[in-house]
């Protein structure tokens, strides 16, 4: 039997991503266009078992599609992990009259997402919304772009100062299991070589390349590492190279959380509002239980199950092209 | 029987795009992997006939990734749209002992490739350069996300202070035939109306739209107008607006070649690196006479005579987000 | 007799500027820091006028530092320049209990505040906040440095497709009585000239300088021009031009109100914050009916009276230098 | 008697700096509007050693004024420390014409420019070229609020991520010696603590506050360190809290050398317009021997000998507001 849908929660959840702003206006619009109330969940599922509701009028977002971070905030949270948590949630949701839900996060958020669905038969859509672009099911998450070009930025200005000395940059970036952001980046970025945690850092190899390129009088050298990097990171790794090649000095920048901020790019704030209307409209036909992803362009569906138990595969061929176009 | 190709000539035509400098650095880089010659033609066609040929080494492209503009220059070439022209250009690649050309433009671009290739079998692969983002077999041309990106920028300024006063704003982009441009940067921009080449202006509708805005006490609105807009883009379409509505204090911007400028974004770098790798590696397999695109996130081949023949469909659905998320 | 001071009330007035929350940022915090309480007046006068206040603790100006616009909002208010619309706003100022007023804004807002501040003894402090930098008695107004930087950016992607094609581009820039964005922009932007409501615009002179520049093969040329320059702007000039001179192709961007917005930069953030700080204190030591300004580095006050009845002066040696380096 | 300037070289040393190519341009276009031969130096005293020059036409230095970096790069040089060294940069001055020389960079560079005047009699304008503003007879240095705008951009990404979580922040600024750009940008940027070195770290008074602020629910803390902060940075600082206060997850960004990156801003380009145009000119006017500078927004000679042997007065007064802005 089909659920009537007329009031639906929004929530943010697990490390934040330029665009959820963008995408809870998305969701709230789309909402508040179809006649269905919306509601939101302060701080992520701690604000479902704390009792953190606020109506969400169309008024409430606007002027927010520019901006980073989430009104709603985020919060990690235990509780949820437990089912007397989830039961509390349950019956806050229950006592607010909420129908369905829609949660924006990483796999941590879709996890929890799918557990208290399947115990409590509560609707649920999962909108990817984070920057490390890792989920199984959708070729880009919201956030991603963003901090691509929050990285570049950084390489391009580091690359000024890299043109008028020899030196050598190490530019950390985020990723701790996957080097997407690093590879999306590196060659974005121009950068001499990519070091990510898929693959062992090759440090022999690694410093003949600097070599190589300090005898081709390459003045600018720029190595960027994912902080997943097997050998420990950028700091290590920058210590190791220089007790091994003391032709260049070697200076490290840690990027750490501004990748998180900043004004979502333009495809992310599409990205997030195509998602957010899409989720909308497929709660109201009665989907549920599923990721929204965008695959070859389009809103695409991935179960909730399947979306937290893979990963999206490594892109060999993006690899390839980094490594032959920084010769 | 296959053809050997051991140098091979690039150029950039047309109006500019943030992203050029990365594609010929991405073809130059991967040509010069595979031992292949490179060698730059100055100002588009025009330099084909003037003999503006300049050699291009791995260094020759190095710091440009994130350079706007392109280093190669661009011009509007009439005398290649004559036999004499061509035939000139001809002759000076087979003096210069090019095998095969790589074109980075539009499809006025494309059109002059075509002909030639037909006329003087010259292998010859077209890279969508544009920021229009009009171009039949590919999802997404090098520098439509720039673009995109420096409108919503420009759109976010506006809104700062939209949002402190009572104003109506008109922001006119870029698009004499086509509305992408309008309709991305208009939804990310949360813009209240978007006018466009593709759709008649209802200026009675787009009024009592303003109108309910204002009643709702909505104080920013911001209305973003294609150049090509039928009524005749967004200075005629303030004032018409003003005539009719004296609620707002009416302001325009138009945005202009700014949005032809700007260092590339990471989408376009990247975008921009696999197109250029792509099309090196087509010509050394005998692929030729195609536009590369990326069709669903993958290097997708058109033959040219296609590619200029037809244009990429109005996004309906995009259309109908940009209505739904600005009540 | 010395006025006790223990509440404040502090509006922005006038085109809004970026900085001006940073500088209500500043008022207030240094005013609870000194145990006043601290009261904001919505929409400028008019709020005075209609009663609208609102408490300011210190979190309400919490993470906005880096906001453009003003959590204030600002108006013009007609009803402010008669002495019944003035008597009103006295009425609510004393139903409030509030002490003093710091107004932000540009030389309106002074007038009122001058008039204002006779006719009824109030204690006021004026804060120059207005992107124009035109105002007797400061050596910068908070949001010219922003105002300056969202110009050159424009400008310096103008550039890049400047320097790909032969083209002649005119940048229109606020400045309806004073030139000087157009001065330090121009300057900044490596323009080719600069057109100002300061001196008369020798079209045959432009026109022989870029005709001399074409000679010399300069294929970027970009002309700043201020929208009170005399001949009637932007628009105009390019038309005339382009009648005269018909070697380049000419193209306009008209910046428009993006110029008022934008997050303010490290300057403007940190001139509002000395300008807000002082000001608070100067009221503390009975200081009032002055406007602060920022003289060779340091906080100096000049009679409000003074202040709106005076420019400040043509900068000569910055036109002067402007003219030597676009050689 | 005065000396005849016909051939003036100019370099830049030391750290480079936003704005230095800024500067060049000035020189170089100053130079040639007063019909003087103008060369560059590469790579700072070095070049002189080596005899790497280069010819500076006006067109040499087009399209710079927006770029990071130098185009004449810079290299320290050990050899000028050598009074060898510095007869080898005389002797090929001489051989190369050259008159007089304008150097750009900080005290390192002006140090070797005062030994050398003085032994060669060759006259020499060092200009201020460098992030750090610790120069004593400047109130502001080239790169300094470009450094600035880098870093308050870098926390207000943050300060995104920080709104949505209970997060404590670090971030690491350049400032061996001084903390000038951590107060600015600690200021600008709204930072709850600014840690330097001209101040022992009271690491209990730090906690105290930052255990207010979690009392009060303050849900963004954000802690700038200069580099040189006495107990060791950034990374030493964020382990010492944790171990003491563990309210807060604990973040840690080291901004390194993109601080001396990026397109300079309007101010240091209007800055290192003034400077090197003024420089010129002191130079045809037998300045010689000093160092210019800003003072209260006019150009003033201070003499190099005295440039190196202080250092600017630590401003007290900033670092007041700091404390009271940040409550």
């Amino acid at each position: 039997m089909e659920k009537s849908i007329n009031k639906i929660g929004v929530l943010t959840s697990g490390g934040d991503a330029p665009g959820m702003n963008a995408c809870i206006r998305a969701v709230v619009r789309t909402g508040i266009y179809y006649n269905i109330e919306m509601v939101g969940v302060m701080k992520g599922y701690q604000g479902l078992i704390d009792n953190e509701f606020i109506p969400l009028p169309s008024h409430a977002v606007s002027n927010i599609i520019q901006r980073g971070g989430t009104i709603l905030k985020t919060a990690r949270c235990m509780e949820f992990k437990t089912k007397e948590g989830r039961e509390k949630a349950f019956r806050n949701l229950q006592a607010q009259g909420i129908d369905a839900l829609i949660v924006i996060g990483g796999d941590g958020t879709f996890s929890g997402a799918e557990v208290f669905s399947r115990e409590f038969n509560v609707p649920v859509i999962g909108i990817p919304g984070t920057i490390d672009n890792d989920l199984f099911g959708t070729d880009f998450t919201i956030g991603f772009d963003t901090a691509n070009n929050s990285v570049i930025q950084a390489i391009d200005q580091i690359r000024d100062t890299a043109a008028s000395h020899n030196r050598l940059f190490f530019v950390e970036v985020m990723g701790r299991d996957a080097g997407v952001i690093a590879l999306w980046a590196g060659i974005a970025g121009g950068s001499e070589a990519i070091l990510i945690p898929e693959k062992e850092t090759a440090i022999e190899s690694l410093i003949s390349k600097l070599a190589e390129g300090a005898e081709n009088q390459k003045s600018s050298s720029i190595v960027v590492v994912a902080e997943g990097e097997k050998s420990g990171g950028a700091l290590k790794i920058a210590e190791e190279v220089k007790r091994r090649f003391d032709h260049y000095d070697t200076k490290v920048t840690v990027l750490g959380h501004l990748q998180r901020g900043g004004s979502p790019t333009c495809f992310d704030r599409v990205l997030a509002s195509r998602m957010g209307y899409a989720a909308v409209k497929a709660l109201l036909n009665n989907v549920e239980g599923k990721m929204i992803g965008m695959v070859n362009n389009r809103m695409h569906f991935t179960e909730l199950s399947l979306a937290i138990s893979r990963h999206s595969p490594f892109d060999e061929e993006l690899a390839e092209i980094a490594a032959v176009l920084s010769i």
